[in-house]
């Protein structure tokens, strides 16, 4: 966040920050700018003076995730990298990443929308990108992202199983004490007395590598043998 | 779907189908009574009549939706049941119920709702239940549901998934031409060319299934081995 020398944090950055939470809490399609610029202390003129409107914050809002998401991925290693090490890495980097930054990356990883103009060419450029940096991993591993079958199950699937975890966390530790005490089931499950420090993530990580790694190769292998080289 | 001798379709189901399209494309929270009737063809007094209003026309697709997936996992075996022909069985079924109720069960899988007072007796009721009968099938494969970090990966891992895939399927399906000439990276995960059939879901179910239960295996000793039962 940058912060004026006077401690008025700078009005572009409240923009920015006030709808990256409105976005995840009601979804962008929910959001006008009239709320945004109520909850950011600013009037309407000024979001469009900095974004040309709403579709602009979600344009910032995407690359600044995506190039994140994108830096994750490709330090995690390169194609001469061992595959499960760079799993490894990449594992770690990205659960760094949500945890740093968690509100822009669910927006990332929850955004589907097609009818935003200002962000088709923020999409494309990032998706191009990380489609080339995985398609090596994936080959390493024996994964064909050009199978049908492969692509259904394993695009996505690491950053999905990821996502889950920071929006069922965000979720739970948004909510009030009221509706905290409605949830009587799965009380065990996202528990209070959760404690997501470092150990937390270091066993997170390791319980994840192992799952995913492992399961990629037997389940791979299995289906070679079974159907046939694809 | 009811149909009347009239050819007529009953005006509730109408309300409810209507209601479903709309939540899946735009969020719950982005629709009026006044869009759903209107899109129904029935004035919104008969919504109240109906469904008492848009929170109980979410209660009653919930309950369809909740019952529907309890029953497929239900019918995959229980305790005395080896657990990988559980677990291949749960998938075969839950990808069932994803095919054959698509909408509804997009609606139930992406409302982490909790400000809607309709739906909280239905989640709680379905919540419980389907706690007690997955408890099970984890002990079985060394998954300990009240460890923080098991339940983080596996709570919701294997209808996660499933999910995943059916919303990039229906998403895409639901694209018009012109949005989909727009995608210009990706066109070889979620392609035209693709063809979901029969043969298609039992790939899919195998790979799942090897993916899911050998990596649950050999994830869980692996922590075990490391940082001691828990």
């Amino acid at each position: 966040m940058t912060t004026k020398p006077n401690g008025q944090t700078d009005p572009k950055r409240r923009i920015f920050d006030a709808a990256a939470a409105l976005f995840v809490n009601k979804g962008y399609s929910a959001i006008g700018v009239r709320e945004i610029a109520k909850e950011a202390g600013v009037n309407i003129a000024m979001i469009n003076y900095y974004f040309g409107g709403k579709g602009g914050i979600l344009r910032d809002i995407l690359d600044e995730s995506y190039q994140k998401y994108y830096h994750a991925q490709a330090s995690a290693g390169d194609d001469s990298t061992p595959p499960e090490e760079r799993v490894r890495k990449l594992i770690s980097n990205v659960v760094a990443f949500f945890r740093e930054n968690t509100e822009v990356a669910l927006i990332a990883f929850n955004s589907m929308l097609f009818d935003v103009p200002e962000i088709e060419a923020i999409k494309e450029k990032w998706g191009k990108m990380n489609f080339s940096l995985m398609n090596g991993l994936f080959s390493q591993m024996g994964v064909n992202l050009s199978d049908q079958v492969h692509t259904s199950i394993y695009n996505g699937f690491l950053g999905g199983m990821i996502k889950n975890h920071f929006q069922q966390r965000y979720t739970w530790e948004n909510l009030t004490d009221e509706q905290k005490s409605k949830i009587t089931h799965g009380e065990d499950m996202i528990a209070t007395k959760f404690n997501f420090d470092d150990l937390f993530y270091e066993r997170f990580t390791d319980l994840l590598v192992n799952q995913y790694f492992h399961g990629v190769i037997y389940a791979t292998q299995k289906d070679k043998m079974k159907y046939g080289p694809k």
